[in-house]
């Protein structure tokens, strides 16, 4: 799966994903006014809002970008209906020809992280036949609980030509209260990094494993060190834009080929158009907005490579 | 919430929660083909069969008990039918008077983790209404992200009166690779625990705290320090059992006042038909077994206390 998306990397000369995290007041009145109006002013409504900007912002961007990476929790929090707008948003972008990048951070242990991978890489079993549940093509893995809980997202990777990142360093403020601790004198995040290159060993695709890393763009020198010492892990990089960091910062994300990681935006793509920046094109062309701010983020991104 | 468990714990004299972690190989072959019968041999099949497995489970042994700790992945791996008979579970325990448990081990940053929180605490509000989506009573949460990542829980179980257990020491194997590393002396584990006295402090319903923490039964000598490192955070045990772990590892787990954790069995319980032990109830009787195999918990249990 690796080498799909540095192929589509290739092509579209974009080391980007487009985060689809639909928060409710990204959406335009117009269009959850008819959603509701359509469905109800509850969690149908809310889902059938959801997919619909979807389907929109992809209309707009697929023919830009390599990968998109939904947040399930954004759907999880409306239940069954959101679940159900995840999955069509996923096979959506995947009929797009889109990588789908699952960020679903899970992590269990032994046979319960079986299941999960299951869910989110691979394919139900039942009564000899095979059933797709989520099926992205790559999915975010917690490594709290350790090897046996990430090695059965490793298996389904092997079984499935899937990828993962398992997160390393976040880009959240307070991500360095347990990574950033120092165990004989190095971070946390870099034993995490050194297991998980141990767990990517056996899934490489030419230069590159299958099992990646999520690194966030707040922390660059943290992000420069991993990526001196992983040289054949691919990167998803969160944090670009809204959270803070810029593309000097990701200077460092990426190998001298331009290679080695893909970075992540959510709220300023698919909410450009709540942007000063991006006023001009108002609710009405969310889509239109959310297409600028993926050019103006490739253009900076290539500003540094 | 936690006063709510303490009390139906006291009620029950069982300091023990039954872990609903239906895999199909647990469902009696008539039950599984009757449910594939009427709805398929398919994810609506296979979630039928779960749920009428549930639920015989659950009128066996709901007077037994305090609470269910429903895996979710179990569900998750059936993709949106498997996720109904979570939500289906969820509710028929609710009815039945047990605290729920969902054992999601959700984590993420800041609005990401409050969508967790309301998926699975929560309720979303749309036009002003509430809509809850799985809202189990309690829910597992990963730590590796900090504080940022735990607080919207923290914050839901204020708001909604709600409980958390955050995942401290697991009971599986390759637990260890991370969580016994040594920070200044001390495993970082401890220094999980301490947060989550942190996270809990403001959240305390008389002497317990509504953040508890997930300790597996599997490392006594571990159990014990973190009891007494933790006088006022309620455990959530995993790992007796099946897992190895006996009633005499778990006796550390509980104060002087035979309080302080609830024991989690799943596959002991709910998969009790296919022990030897039990092989005279039949795969006919398979609730009978679990309903047998939670009472002879239950006096293990209680004779260490």
């Amino acid at each position: 799966m690796i080498s799909r998306l540095i192929e589509k990397i290739k092509e579209t000369k974009a080391p980007i994903c487009v985060g689809l995290d639909p928060m409710l007041s990204y959406i335009p009145e117009t269009l959850k006014e008819r959603a509701f109006a359509e469905k109800g002013a509850d969690p149908e409504g809310a889902a059938e809002a959801i997919w619909q900007f979807n389907r929109a912002l992809i209309d707009a961007v697929h023919d830009l970008i390599p990968a998109v990476k939904p947040q399930i929790a954004m759907y999880e929090q409306f239940g069954i209906p959101g679940l159900q707008a995840y999955e069509r948003t996923v096979r959506y972008c995947q009929a797009k020809g889109l990588v789908v990048i699952g960020d679903a951070k899970r992590g269990d242990i032994g046979s319960t992280s079986a299941a999960y991978a299951t869910a989110h890489l691979g394919a139900a079993e039942i009564c000899g036949k095979e059933y797709p549940a989520f099926q992205t093509d790559m999915v975010t893995v917690n490594p709290y609980l350790g090897s046996d809980g990430v090695q059965p997202f490793v298996d389904a990777c092997q079984r499935y030509d899937r990828g993962v990142f398992v997160l390393v360093k976040t880009s959240n403020p307070s991500s360095g209260e347990f990574q950033d601790r120092l165990i004989d004198g190095r971070p946390l995040y870099e034993w995490v990094a050194e297991k998980v290159m141990e767990w990517g060993s056996p899934c490489m695709e030419g230069e590159w494993s299958n099992v990646g890393a999520v690194v966030g763009a707040t922390y660059p020198e943290m992000l420069a060190r991993l990526r001196e010492l992983m040289p054949h892990t691919f990167f998803l990089v969160p944090g670009y834009g809204a959270q803070g960091g810029s593309a000097e910062d990701l200077r460092h994300a990426f190998g001298q080929d331009g290679l080695g990681a893909v970075v992540n935006s959510s709220r300023g793509i698919i909410a450009a158009w709540k942007q000063e920046k991006y006023v001009a094109f108002g609710a009405g062309d969310f889509a239109g907005a959310a297409r600028q701010a993926t050019l103006d983020m490739i253009a900076d991104i290539r500003s540094v490579l």
